[in-house]
């Protein structure tokens, strides 16, 4: 097997990602991965599809200049906004999270009704429930903005805090009314809350994980097209973030499990710079 | 008296300053405002001093396409991390929130401990104590964070909603068992949690707003400079928002206390043209 030694690229708005990163470390070791958080254009969930998608094609041509094998669109309002702009115009293959999200709750909710929690975009993008239609067109669908999630995830809140708690009572009481078989988080930042959500929603609903699906859809890609590193040792994980590194590095251990130790700051200057070199 | 009509320009990461245009229209209904609001960058709160300067400059750059008298920084952010370096570079004065209201709160403790509760970005860039000190060498100043209260305000929480008043005791509590005698509302957001914050501050501590301190500020530099508009009829407000004009109108109303009419997106290009005849 020849294999493909090329970096794996990811982006999101900013932090959340890691969360995605953190699944494919644990399934793809040895792969190379670079990360590039918008940090001073954070959070995206707020703002328009055309913004976003333009906000996405930068940190798109800024990742090529390392010459990766795929690149990982880490965000759910960025997936949901720009994907197809994005596969149109790239020339590598782009993977998002809202399909591979999509797609397994489908599966999983055998007919029964699907609930997806997300950022304000990304709900109002609609773009979870044109996935899931593309899987199953009967699908019923219900879908809820969460906007305290993220703030609670980066304040460092945990499950057990009772403000964390209360939230995820007042956001998910009327979603569990609904009956839903699966629950979507459909926000990266979701996982951090997953004990508070799961504490709401009982044994009866599954929670289901986007990153940790797109991780999964990854392997199945780099496999197919046997594109797998060849390397034996560790892939090595380096960060560049647009904006507050120190920010990044402290509470990005929380959303990777381990510690951030790679993190480069670029300036608008390097990453507007058209001269590919001016990086890497 | 000849008075002078050009428009007063104000800027803000997003939609909180219009709390302080709220607080200038009902001292100056006769000047005519012309308002930016960063929303394809908003918020500025988690980012570093030196992006948040260079936002600032560039929202300045854009808002001396109107010949405005004077420029209000309307965002506590931005006034911490950038009032010096707007002042040394603009050709017509600037006038931020920080000084106001740290100036007022150091005439109203008379000598007692102030609290500030702000953004992140604000809270460390230390902003407030700084002025403070300026005007109290031995003023005692206590600072926090309360990074939910945003989102709070722009989810369209109201004061009397179970979470909010649970945030507001969690962040407040511990404050208040320093016994301030004044709290300074040192975010734009926060008016719209006053009655929230003031349920448990109690009596005995003094809220002080930071944009009404900010547009008494204002009154006073125009009426010493003979600067005050000789019109008679209603000044109009313009809105200029670099993302998503929908939901700036949709919140705005709530945080100018009527509707937010006239309301135009800047799209990049126009944003950062080099031509001043681009917009106006």
């Amino acid at each position: 097997m020849p294999g493909d030694d090329r970096c794996i690229a990811v982006f999101d708005s900013g932090i959340g990602g890691l969360t995605v990163v953190r699944e494919l470390q644990r399934r793809l070791p040895n792969e190379e991965i670079v990360y590039f958080g918008d940090t001073a254009r954070v959070p995206y969930g707020i703002k328009s599809g055309e913004t976003v998608t333009r906000f996405a094609k930068e940190n798109c041509d800024f990742l090529l200049r390392f010459d990766p094998k795929l690149i990982v669109v880490a965000c759910n309002t960025a997936s949901a906004a720009a994907l197809p702009a994005l596969e149109d115009s790239l020339p590598v293959p782009v993977c998002g999270v809202v399909e591979p999200g999509a797609k397994a709750a489908v599966l999983q909710a055998q007919g029964h009704t699907i609930a997806v929690i997300a950022t304000e975009g990304t709900i109002n993008s609609d773009a979870y429930r044109r996935a899931m239609k593309r899987f199953d067109k009967d699908v019923r669908v219900v879908q809820k903005p969460c906007p305290l999630f993220v703030p609670l995830a980066e304040e460092g809140r945990r499950c057990d805090d009772p403000i964390t708690r209360a939230v995820a009572r007042d956001y998910l009481d009327p979603i569990v009314r609904l009956d839903p078989r699966v629950l979507v988080l459909g926000c990266t930042h979701y996982p951090l809350l997953r004990q508070a959500i799961a504490e709401v929603t009982g044994d009866a609903i599954t929670l289901l994980d986007s990153g940790e699906q797109t991780a999964k859809a990854v392997v199945h890609r780099l496999k197919q097209s046997d594109s797998l590193s060849a390397r034996d040792n560790s892939g090595r994980l380096h960060c560049y973030v647009s904006d507050n590194p120190q920010r990044f590095r402290e509470l990005g251990q929380r959303f990777l499990e381990q510690p951030v130790v790679d993190v480069t700051w670029i300036s608008p200057e390097q990453f507007f710079a058209h001269d590919p070199k001016v990086v890497v």
